[in-house]
């Protein structure tokens, strides 16, 4: 494979890996302890959300979905590096990264690494984000489908310190494959909307909330700047990654989609009271609908073998 | 108890709490459901670190070294928000933050919140973050402990986003409790410095690594950024979180001490290659010398009942 189709852009890397080969420390996964070729070669696919148990859960949907390993328990492969969960269901890696854009930064960066040792071409790769999210003026339990991202102060570039710089970075999400998958969303009548996504680094504050440890502004001002987002940048829902995921595949040349319900209608309040079942119940609508778009992309580009 | 004492600012929070109740959604406690001031109303010291199994580690070395509860698994409390784990060992709450910024700004709001509720007064508290980090000119092993902090562009404020504009926050560390810890360190005969820390929010570039998925600098740039840091900021270990917990800390006005460890010496590599037994007992030493002085500290404050 030419380097010019990889994920990665660094040449260190690819002296580096030569010489000593390359450990995805906090995946425990390296090039000279595993066959990462043979073992992650045929990915097309990367399912990534915050919490552990619900990469867990969309590992299991995606074995009846694909009829993959059905019954088996999937098998976190990323234990030895002790920080995230792992799966895989044949053309689909499931990971978690927790909360914020550090974190995810992490993820990324050593999936990069290992989509790139692995020599898929990034042509193939379609990273989506399943999450959850507050809602701007629409009904909790909607999922949104991003059109846009910007930052937690309107910017439509993530701001990346590198080596003691800031460098602005574009945030890009595939509009193609959002109309795909807001349309698969509606086949399933799961309600939906294709809106643009606020990433914000601090779920209290940077989402202008008024009932965190701090506050030195006004439900004035919390109003007029959801409003602001609302009217006039076409957010629909606010997260903690969108922003960071955008302009790191991006970067890396790869198709990205962010599909995340809102739990709550941020318009109308801020804390989260819906009561647990129904939570549980929204938090299973972009599951259900990304792995029907899964499964529907596998059959049309052939990807599994029957 | 005065509002003056509380080491959350938030007069909506007041409001809020006592109209509706305030639930911590990330740890799954609130006022409505559960009795905060009796359970948490005793906390004096929070140790935090990013992974759950450390800080279940944690929980039981402070059981064996303050003599309660020994013999006991303890008992997570924050299951419910599926989020985080937390401990509490009499005084004591440990938890887990995962990495980065964001997501301890989570733990921090809701963990302010939580004390707040439970009355416990500010000029009591004080948290300590045990960490994992990479040196700058010290011997992989050797203990930081933090007495400045700055962020991934050398500034001594972390740069919150609230309400859609940017905050400068101080960074500060209390320096009396660092030259405490320190001196438990040196009574222990664990290897340990005094020095300055970087918090960066990703763990390649942020850090002037070579080895990530993206890197658009030299050799050169990253030795003369490290250099910089080491020289002239009197930088000793780099981690994800300093900037952002030294900050939020002295917005509570309550103590705050980080005590990291460093697995390898940035200024001769990037990998972290140390064999996994040997970094396990590098990581077992923050935890070895805070759950000392937390000891001491519970002697001298008269802390636990006989």
């Amino acid at each position: 494979m030419s380097r010019r189709e990889s994920v990665c852009s660094n040449d260190h890397l690819i002296e580096m890996t030569k010489s000593q080969g390359d450990f995805l420390y906090h995946f425990g996964l390296g090039t000279n302890t595993h066959n990462l070729v043979e073992q992650f070669g045929d990915v097309r696919f990367v399912c990534m959300g915050g919490s552990p148990g619900r990469m867990l859960k969309m590992a299991k949907m995606l074995q009846e979905c694909l009829s993959i390993g059905k019954g088996f328990e999937p098998i976190d492969l990323a234990t030895k590096g002790g920080r995230y969960s792992l799966y895989k269901v044949g053309p689909v890696i499931c990971v978690n990264h927790n909360i914020g854009a550090s974190t995810l930064s992490v993820v990324l960066h050593e999936l990069f690494k290992l989509l790139d040792h692995a020599n898929v071409p990034r042509e193939e790769v379609h990273v989506i984000r399943l999450g959850t999210s507050g809602g701007l003026g629409v009904e909790p339990g909607t999922v949104v489908i991003s059109n846009t991202c910007v930052d937690a102060v309107k910017r439509s570039h993530f701001h990346s310190a590198e080596c003691g710089k800031i460098v602005p970075l574009p945030c890009r999400v595939n509009q193609e494959a959002a109309d795909k998958i807001h349309s698969v969303a509606q086949d399933l009548k799961i309600e939906s909307a294709l809106g643009g996504t606020m990433g914000a680094d601090d779920f209290y504050l940077g989402q202008g909330r008024l009932d965190g440890a701090f506050c030195d502004y006004k439900l004035e001002d919390k109003m007029a700047f959801l409003n602001d987002l609302h009217d006039n940048y076409g957010i629909r829902n606010i997260e903690m990654e969108a922003h960071i995921l955008s302009a790191f595949t991006y970067r890396a040349n790869v198709k990205c989609s962010i599909v995340c319900v809102t739990l709550l209608n941020r318009l109308l309040g801020d804390q989260v009271t819906t009561p647990k079942e129904i939570l549980v119940q929204f938090e299973g609508r972009p599951l259900t609908l990304v792995s029907e778009f899964v499964r529907r992309e596998c059959e049309e580009r052939n990807l599994i073998k029957k």
